[in-house]
């Protein structure tokens, strides 16, 4: 509401509450005067401004009602919180908006005032923050995901274990849960929502039950987070790699443009595990049912991933699309094994998440022509949910990639593409040389489906315990997968814990 | 789970529960066979079934798997309920789907068992339920909307009081509520949703606490509801309408393409207040405010509606569009006044529900060529609620309508208007003859403003209580009208109810 009163795009009035910047800015004061006066000596009083209005020069910006509501007000509240607008800027994903990105927007309110200045700005490394605080940009260091993905946070500052802190990869899963109506979720932390249902402590783990030994199949962000939890646990774990580097999905995401942070996703995870004597990481070595028969382990976790479909069925085709067993069509992991695409590029979105246009983003900074489709009436649809979406169109437009909308891809040839409009059904032909079908993937469940045909073999291999983990069992975020990898770890030597109902407060009824 | 098994798209496998309509068929009747045992004589067994995909041939179709279904396990269940499917095309509302017409759809069913068959199709009025029966369609009516819309249908059709059904529009704001996860609302049934918070039931209201006379200034849907309502309490009421025909914009909005049906809302409050000989109805009356303090009522409702802006400010636009006050710019009320548009024309709809489709149905009727424009992704956005979007937008391509969605109306010329994309800022001119701007409304708080300037003539003119219900106060649907009006009726001479928070049943913690 004060907000309405200092925008001119909203403040028509003509009397001393409207006009000039002063006059606009006049209720802001009223209300920091009187919540000084009915609060006294009782409370600080804080006010939370964002000098941006988002409609440029017509409505509220930083240069003119920013500086003049600092400099009025200056020493009045006994704390300045200042932050961007709207949400999407303020809680900008590591895909848009470096760390401290805040900076050059919130700098000035410390030159104008003696009372303390806090604000955000996508903080995950104490380096960053030290380093606003001594250069005197901040007083305060808001940082909400960080201290999610790592309630731990300040703590670990504390007593000196940065190397222990669980860093945002700036993901907005956690934004996406509030969107999506759905308990908050971490991809760094598992345990976050998850304290008072399943009694989850973030740092804390039982002591392992057995001397069990554990074979983690598997080194992408399910196996890992399994192998770190259960060798936190005390177990003895060799987690086995197909790969020469750890991380699976992970290791190849990460290199995609804007993606580089979501690397600590397996960095936390490499970094904790190094410092256990009793977890093992073998890299390069792809595992038969043999193999693992052989290993000499009790307890087999099976977390070997899944992988992109390339017969485009998904969300819009429940059958394989014609012409997608063509020698011009793609999925993500050809980009990851280097396989030379030749431009003009379809990508047939119909996964709706980030991978789509990340995937456009890097075949047109190759050079290409590139052409972003999809079935639905916006691309990636599914990032409002992580607040990308707004800023993503722009960057993709920006960068000359063409988006198509409304169109599912009905047939892929030789030199082109039908896309069919999905009201009318009308087809249009558009020419290509390659298509990148990205749509959705299917578990890697082959060796799951050896080990289990003769479970004879197992009792006889002396494997007590056999469990498929992550991507492996059903596709899904790395969230849903690092979640799934200690959850094993958690409830190994326990009861089996059924679905539970989430619990809430709940304030009685008069 | 059995729909995955029935279809051929998401059935893959290749033993006795694949392939064949037969063999897909089977997990169906095991489950119907295991129900029926496991529940013996205690309960019947019904089945609601679907047997349309909405994937044509490829997938489950009424011809195909819908008629061998009920075929095969004709006498196994003890109620049959089909049903079409998904939840838009099952639900359709009044602007797409005619009161029956699932007929088509379902008639098979009962020529194929002997057991009792229950179906939908938004059964609103008892003679088409009837014809149903009759006709041997259908054993049982399924009607949930038309049973928000009035819970005591049934009773009404029992006692012969037909003419006192509070018939359902069509409107599909119940499933709205569902969808914005609000309390649901009715815009027929004021009572939906507040029988326990408010304890309002829906036939029922308390006697009149007073002797006051009541005017009411303005016969659109809130005027009409308080009108009945405060009839119903015994109230002498006079209900005066400026305008020569009751029903405000519901008078207008029912003669646009599909939207006939709306007109209940105001026919139902006509019928009802017809039967009270203390309420009395005048039109063709504009009072001026010195006509209300002279009119000897000594409480005042002032239901005057709204009235849409023509300068296109609104949800996009914070301020006027320039242009906007050319002559060739028009609102809906212009159509409403048979104003002359000429062709080619651009609708501008920024309000996303539906006048702004509609509008461009009727102008396209019309034979003019028209451009719909919405800055949202898609147009008619906010119809998604009601389920209208996917039915609306093959409609209005199938009519001949442009469609152009990402971009803002910048600036309106004589000959045509700048259209800017939504994320890049780039415009694009595209002629046009003739502009509806369908944007935002504003209060007709014209009368209110004057009546109280001077609450002391109020006083000497011996007015206790003056209020203002409706759009006049803040313009919104139809059903928040409605319902202003309904609850001015329910809390006049009671003490004012702030707004008090939702109740809901609450499961104790183990």
């Amino acid at each position: 509401m004060p907000a309405m009163f200092l925008s001119p795009l909203t403040n028509h009035r003509s009397d001393e509450y409207g006009g000039s910047v002063e006059n606009r800015a006049r209720l802001i004061g009223e209300l920091l005067e009187g919540t000084k006066e009915a609060v006294g000596d009782k409370a600080a009083v804080a006010i939370r401004f964002t000098p941006d209005e988002g409609y440029g020069p017509a409505g509220i910006t930083p240069e003119v009602e920013g500086h003049a509501v600092v400099e009025m007000f200056a020493e009045l509240p006994d704390l300045w919180d200042i932050c961007m607008g709207g949400w999407e800027y303020d809680s900008g994903a590591s895909r848009f908006d470096a760390e401290g990105y805040q900076e050059p927007f919130n700098a000035f309110a410390k030159t104008m005032t003696s009372k303390p200045v806090v604000g955000t700005g996508r903080f995950t490394s104490p380096d960053t923050m030290v380093s606003q605080i001594e250069r005197g940009i901040l007083d305060f260091i808001g940082a909400a995901r960080p201290s999610i993905a790592d309630p731990f946070l300040p703590w670990k500052i504390e007593e000196g274990r940065n190397e222990d802190i669980r860093e945002c990869i700036g993901c907005n899963l956690c934004v996406a849960s509030e969107n999506i109506h759905a308990p908050i979720r971490c991809t760094q932390n598992p345990a976050a929502g998850e304290e008072w249902r399943r009694g989850w402590h973030p740092e804390e783990i039982a002591a392992k039950e057995s001397e069990d030994n554990v074979l983690i199949v598997g080194a992408g962000p399910a196996g890992l987070e399994c192998a770190r939890a259960l060798g936190q646990r005390g177990y003895t774990v060799h987690l086995v790699e197909a790969d020469r580097e750890i991380g699976g999905r992970v290791a190849f995401e990460s290199t995609l443009p804007g993606l580089a942070e979501w690397g600590r996703v397996r960095d936390h995870r490499q970094g904790q595990i190094a410092k256990m004597k009793n977890v093992e990481v073998h890299t390069g070595s792809r595992l038969s049912a043999d193999d693992v028969l052989n290993y000499g382990a009790e307890v087999v976790v099976l977390a070997t991933g899944s992988s992109w479909r390339k017969d485009g069925a998904g969300f819009s085709n429940k059958s394989p699309i014609p012409g997608s067993d063509g020698a011009n069509v793609f999925t993500p992991e050809d980009l990851r094994d280097g396989v030379n695409i030749e431009g003009p590029v379809v990508v047939f979105d119909d996964d709706h998440y980030y991978m789509g246009s990340v995937i456009a983003e890097k075949l047109r900074a190759e050079g290409n022509e590139v052409t972003l489709v999809t079935p639905l009436m916006a691309v990636s649809m599914w990032t409002d949910n992580i607040m990308e979406r707004p800023r993503l169109i722009p960057q993709l437009l920006d960068k000359g990639i063409e988006l198509v909308t409304d169109r599912n891809l009905a047939n892929i040839g030789g030199n082109g593409v039908e896309l069919a409009c999905v009201y009318s059904g009308k087809t249009e032909h558009r020419a290509c040389r390659s298509v990148v079908v990205v749509t959705s993937r299917l578990p890697d469940d082959g060796l799951y489906e050896e080990l289990t045909k003769d479970p004879a073999k197992l009792e006889q291999a002396g494997i007590n315990t056999l469990k498929a983990i992550g991507d492996s069992v059903s596709a899904g975020t790395i969230q849903t997968a690092v979640a799934s990898g200690h959850r094993f770890a958690r409830e190994l030597d326990g009861p089996e814990i059924e679905d539970i109902p989430f619990r809430r407060e709940r304030i009685a009824l008069e």
